[in-house]
């Protein structure tokens, strides 16, 4: 069974408003185990949502409609359906008895506009609304369902959850699809799925796999389907303790978890914390870590030194490792590190220090040139990395790379 | 002229990215004057993009598709295309030269996987790539262009500016159709439509005026259409020039300025210095600053005191401060700005102290609170905000108006 939404409004189509009902709705219903197989925005205009309901009944078992459901002249979903069902409009007692309570336990008066919100077409089922004065509609036509819901996102979430998708699945049975997604770090995409060719080669016949690259990451996206939800989800355990074998280093989270989150919860289980020296991150380091409720349980703090000065007064850096070997310097970087862990008296630090760019750069050191070193009470480790030519991209690949090189000291020792 | 944009990514149907993408680009094709009507999102399957192509064609003058040009098998977009326009794939020695340009920066080895996104449909012509491997393609047939760009946004975005919206415009025909966006800080967007009403009442009919709220600040976008560029400019500015007499202080920059920007700006000139010392901000308020280019020219550094230990020992606040009147007071936040001043040797500091949530909060000081300062050699001055529950928006609110505090001070000094 596949599913498809429609969703209607101008202010999709300008880039004024961003579609997250769209990507919401595909999720809840995935996570019934309903399919996607498109979702379209098109504007508040009777011919195009005529089209695009012909063109969806022709693909799709069930598609779901958002937006123009309101009181105003611009809302004209509701008439373009009462079209494509070639049906009238009645009054619908339930619905005027949910407006009328609504509008009295809040102390609005009824306006005619309000009123004919309670016009339905003939020949839906309402849907009520518990947040707003516009119901939804629930049509049959040839063994598919078109369902049309409000557009406001507070008042059309609890109705799909609570209402639509248990009519869906009431009517269709539905088979279990599985997705599982795998973090990885360090592995450019191209070389990541050379090392995973014969793994891909080799997976079953009901599983899809997917990279989506982000800077400096690949996330892996593994999808099977299959009658048993249990089964379906047993195979995608199996695959990747098969995939742990290729890349036992480079993954580090599953689905929703971030590599802040996973660092954060592995210094909370042993009781340890961690400071941060920043040069060329500026403070984006520290940032990524403080943005995980509950960080100040194990962070204490970053040094943002951006300057030499600072370096030095601050943060001790020995004024003749800065003249020797520069800033940006293995020497600078694990001074960095090995001073900012005893001034915050934390158990471990992160330092990093690089050129960002766009200027700065020189024929020894071009731009993206950076080192980041991780330090414990035992040891100092430091890495060079030459990243490329965009600053944004450099702060953020530094930093999760100090994450990532923190993160396995930790499962190290 | 009419756009059509099809998004293609199993991950968008899935509920696991959200499209940002389409949005994106229909304000983008918006700001040249071209009216998109369609935005779908389709799967990584070969009949599913031949089946939208066929429908778009029939609809639409421009169709730009995105997505599926990745080195790895689930990426089909240019099969599926080679297909559309029944026509084999050609080797491009351009495209391959910019591969070869990027492994080599990079210093990685190209594989074969690499070299094949240098193949490309004979009937187009490519689009190079600055950021990334998979060039773009331009096709056109019967009068209409159909543009397949790379779906990862930093390889897209500036293709789509630089690149394809000149070479659209090149093609077609269009009026002058400008838009200029004005930044305000610190004014909620329906107390800012009361103050601009008798304004916004007079403009003239071929301009139009959208609010744009963002956490902390509204974004003005006033629109004009005209047939000279220049006499529409000019009508443009005669209205700012009006806007201002309304909201002296409110207004900090114009189109892609930042606060951040203007303010490094305002320092530059000035050739002075700042500062900061931050605790609930954790970070990200330096990160704004170093987020600008040639931002070590007026920035020296963060103290990020995430502990009340560090807060004492590292910016030398007074412990009885901290135990008389808490890490969030404006006794803390006064202390942590004029050491960090004094401390960091800068003319100018900012600091900042909040619950950020989503625990800490208590019936005295609910998640939330939070307190700005920002010191020169002549005074500090510090201001109480209570924002709201979400941390992310709290951490983000606090650091811009620490900015705007500062950007303040140096207007009336």
């Amino acid at each position: 069974m596949t599913a498809e939404i429609i969703n209607i409004g101008d202010e999709l189509l300008i880039g004024q408003v961003i579609n997250t009902n769209g990507s919401w709705m595909a999720e809840q219903l995935r996570l019934s185990g309903i399919d996607t197989q498109r979702i379209t925005i098109i504007p508040d205009e009777k011919e195009s949502i005529l089209l695009s309901l012909r063109e969806a009944v022709e693909r799709s078992d069930v598609i779901m409609l958002t937006g123009g459901l309101g009181p105003t002249r611009d809302d004209i979903t509701k008439d373009a359906l009462a079209g494509f069902f070639n049906c009238g409009m009645v009054e619908s007692n339930e619905v005027l008895d949910d407006i009328r309570r609504l509008f009295s336990q809040n102390r609005w008066t009824i306006s005619a506009l309000n009123a004919r919100q309670a016009l339905v077409p003939e020949s839906c089922i309402p849907i009520r609304n518990n947040n707003g004065t516009a119901p939804g509609m629930w049509f049959e036509k040839d063994g598919k369902c078109i369902v049309s819901m409000p557009g406001v996102p507070f008042e059309m979430k609890p109705m799909l959850t609570d209402q639509v998708i248990p009519m869906i699945l009431g009517k269709y049975k539905t088979g279990a699809l599985i997705h599982k997604t795998i973090h990885t770090i360090g592995v450019p995409e191209s070389k990541l799925a050379e090392m995973l060719e014969s793994w891909e080669d080799r997976l079953p016949g009901n599983m899809k796999l997917a990279y989506l690259p982000q800077p400096g990451m690949v996330r892996l996206r593994l999808s099977a389907s299959g009658i048993e939800r249990e089964a379906v989800e047993k195979q995608i355990e199996e695959q990747i303790k098969l995939l742990l074998g290729y890349l036992p280093d480079q993954i580090f989270a599953y689905n929703e978890d971030t590599l802040p989150l996973i660092l954060g919860r592995m210094l909370l289980e042993r009781k340890q914390t961690v400071a941060t020296a920043e040069s060329c991150t500026g403070g984006y380091l520290a940032h990524l870590i403080t943005s995980v409720p509950g960080s100040s349980g194990y962070y204490l703090g970053s040094m943002v030194a951006y300057s030499n000065r600072v370096k030095k007064n601050l943060l001790g850096v020995d004024g003749h490792l800065l003249e020797n070997f520069g800033a940006v310097s293995r020497e600078t970087v694990v001074s960095m590190a090995e001073n900012a862990r005893i001034k915050f008296g934390a158990d471990f630090s992160i330092a990093t220090s690089g050129i960002a760019g766009p200027d700065g750069g020189t024929p020894d050191k071009p731009v993206g040139t950076t080192w980041i070193a991780v330090a414990s009470d035992k040891a100092c480790v430091a890495k060079h990395f030459l990243f490329g030519n965009h600053r944004e991209r450099n702060i953020h690949k530094t930093a999760l790379f100090g994450l990532n090189m923190l993160r396995r000291l930790l499962l190290n020792i």
